[in-house]
């Protein structure tokens, strides 16, 4: 493969500062920068110092900078509108506008795990329709306008994923991945009533909140620098907390850095300190590269051979939809064993939410429909691939970046400019910021993409000279391009 | 207002078993019916039992009679499937017989509190982007695709509708009614850690699930025949629990009988009990009848003037959407003090969910500026004054029901063929079904469904002679048709 970028001759030697022990260090976040601007799938500490209003120290909700001033009012129509049909043309043109935004702000688009690419088209006849699956997915409600028909036809095709018989196996569409943690979790917490909750630090923020929300002991357990849960520290808490069971998170690709969190060395650890199957309860995150792992030879399997008790995925990530949505799927023994709980079958059905959107199945139908495994596997072949092209040129230019094998996530120095962060809507955390390389992200775009920032990026710098800043601390010392570490 | 339905005589006259003991009982509910497919918004008590295995008493998730039957399988596709367009065919196909049957059940709908009349035809242009309010309304994300500022928008309505300056107020839209149930008792929870969660009997199970998520104390509270919840078992109850805070659930519209909990009794029974506004903290559940109280004069008012702390309502109820939504609305000062506590920020926002459907708000944000305040009025007494309609139909015809002052839920005698109740969607607990008259809802079809159900009523008792059962437990003995209570 041949990385086509022009490198601009401005920074495509060896930094200019060499000798300055300042330019070692990273660069500060600059002073104008606005907290509400650079909130999204942070982690945790970070978004909250963010949010630490410098004045008197406390922490308080910040309104967003432009959504108050760009808020569309809703006004009470005027008694002749029907008549003059003002108010449909001012909303017809208010639609139109956004619309136009839509398009620009789809075509520049890299940081988020969404796939943006889909046709619906077909579906569009169905949104006249108020479909709800409330309740159960196996158990009609009278409510006749649902697509549980779709929805099982979906929780199949995810069952057989992860191998997972029929009739061994309950779930559902969720609203979103945190929907699903939230019910792992609390599945967990049913089955192991005063388990303690481990995840490791650069777990999703859903899983902090169901600690929280559910009133769990957690536990956080380090990483290694690749984002993964470190074994030996899990080791380490687990023995601390040996009288009391276990429930773990196993992070399918983390947030931030993709990693994927080795859940045979978690088996391996439990059984190792004593915990025996009957004792701890696995949930699998699997937002995004739950979807994608099973299509990579490489990769360690995610299935319910192993002593897992849920997984859940993202729908609207890999397999792209206009809304959010999620799976979840969980073994059938968990949820017979909520059921005989009368306390708790006082929700009448074992989601968490009640009425659910009716068309989410539809649409993961039909692109699951459409595309089949072998479309999939194609789609992950070529992902895998362009992110390995990300990466290149990215090192090629003289920037750190960092790929987790089996990852789609390219990780890199922070852009020191908000306005290119937001045209690219980059998610950043601390020092670093990171691509997730979709099935819509062709070649041509992070060619696009990464000319651009190699074009800007000494007007970031006093007088245009770029001092790489040292991210080894982020991405190691290997994928680091500072000064101290770039062998090159 | 004249009632034009037709009596058939089989059933015009009094009841021909006049002097039967047995006749006075409520009727049992037929062996031969599935317990799979009366689910839905019923009462926890009522599913819990009929979900019962006669068996071995053990209670579990008994599979849909029809989902697995009917479920629409995902299978690969063929390799020629692309030159053949077989696939495609077969697909639009499927999607071509579904939208009849739509069509039919939208057509014969009259259960669920869902306004199925809506037209938003304007907004299919936005089904092609994957549109997702991630994380806070007021707190932009990196990720451009969102519609914040139709958010923003409705939430503004929905604070001022409940009298909350702009400056006052946090919320967001949420997935359903019970997202906003599970914020509303999540926030009271964490303004009053210790405090005692009291809900009627008759409160949608959402709440009663929270207290279970969250691990709180739950006291039931004894309900009047109307559904409302009854103060002085309320005022028993608080003086039992008095060393501890409350939280209390206020429905503003129950689910089976439209029941509204007066706000100013439970108030003023919270401050005879002795407990001051610190000490207690009020959710109001207002799902269905949130939205339209505002707009009937007598009612008793919502509003954020009194000490209430939350109120949500659902979207895809009384204002109509293709999916469910809802709207949250709560006092900043209780979001701050969320945002103070640094554990809790470890969820970046105070959202249940993260992801969140960006197609929603647009939805309510369409049919709000179309209507406004004074077309959801004319809205509101319509289906008032049809629900009183529909009342006098049945009451005409021998058959009990009961209509809530105030409420568009008119709750009648079970009709006792399930064939029935799955043509008209109707929802059911125990002997009473209801009907929620909801803006689609014309005299055109109460008419077509009472001469229905009058036609053949006589059919579900043994040689076509109609008992009427007693239900006076239910809907009182005012209300009641029976031979015991019947008056006519």
């Amino acid at each position: 493969m041949v990385c086509t970028v022009q490198i601009s001759s401005s920074n495509g030697n060896a930094n200019p500062n060499k000798g300055s022990a300042a330019a070692l260090a990273a660069e500060p976040i600059p002073e104008e920068f606005s907290p509400v601007e650079i909130c999204g799938p942070l982690s945790p500490d970070v978004t909250a110092d963010e949010k630490l209003r410098s004045g008197n120290g406390e922490k308080e909700i910040v309104l967003g900078k432009n959504v108050r001033s760009s808020c569309l009012a809703i006004t009470e129509p005027e008694a002749d509108d029907e008549v003059t049909g003002e108010r449909e043309a001012y909303m017809a043109s208010v639609l139109a506008k956004y619309r136009r935004s839509l398009i620009e702000r789809t075509k520049h688009h890299l940081g988020y795990p969404y796939n943006l690419d889909f046709d619906y088209g077909a579906l569009a006849q169905l949104q006249m329709f108020s479909i709800n699956n409330l309740g159960d997915p196996f158990i009609e409600s009278n409510y006749g306008v649902h697509s549980r028909q779709f929805e099982v036809g979906v929780l199949d095709w995810f069952a057989r994923l992860w191998e997972l018989e029929k009739h061994e196996y309950w779930g559902y569409i969720t609203n979103c991945g945190t929907e699903g943690n939230l019910h792992g979790v609390l599945v967990g917490r049913e089955v192991l009533p005063d388990g303690v909750l481990y995840a490791s630090r650069e777990t999703h923020y859903s899983i902090f909140k169901a600690a929280r929300m559910y009133r769990m002991e957690l536990v956080k357990v380090d990483t290694l620098i690749s984002g993964e849960i470190d074994c030996a520290d899990f080791k380490q808490r687990l023995l601390q907390n040996k009288d009391k069971p276990a429930i773990v998170n196993v992070n399918i690709g983390t947030t931030v850095k993709g990693a994927i969190d080795d859940l045979d060395m978690v088996i391996q650890t439990l059984e190792e300190t004593g915990f025996t199957q009957d004792r701890f309860y696995i949930h699998c995150d699997g937002a995004l590269f739950g979807l994608m792992m099973p299509f990579v030879k490489r990769a360690p399997k995610v299935t319910f051979k192993k002593p897992i008790g849920s997984v859940s995925v993202s729908g609207h990530k890999f397999v792209g939809c206009p809304m959010p949505c999620g799976v979840q799927i969980t073994r059938i023994e968990h949820i017979n064993a909520l059921s005989r709980n009368v306390e708790y079958l006082a929700s009448v059905d074992a989601t968490i939410m009640g009425s659910r959107n009716g068309h989410a199945p539809i649409f993961l139908w039909y692109t699951l429909n459409r595309k089949g495994y072998r479309g999939f596997q194609k789609e992950v072949q070529k992902c895998l691939r362009n992110a390995h092209y990300l990466k290149g040129c990215l090192q090629s230019a003289g920037i750190s970046a960092m790929l987790n094998e089996l990852s789609s996530t390219v990780v890199f120095e922070r852009p020191q400019d908000e306005t290119f962060v937001r045209k690219w809507q980059l998610a950043c955390q601390g020092n670093i910021a990171h691509v997730v390389v979709m099935p819509n992200v062709t070649i041509e775009k992070l060619d696009y993409f990464v000319n651009e920032l190699i074009e800007n990026r000494p007007g970031w710098f006093p007088d245009g000279n770029v001092v790489t800043p040292c991210i080894s601390n982020d991405i190691g010392e290997g994928n680091c391009a500072c000064l101290n570490h770039n062998r090159v």
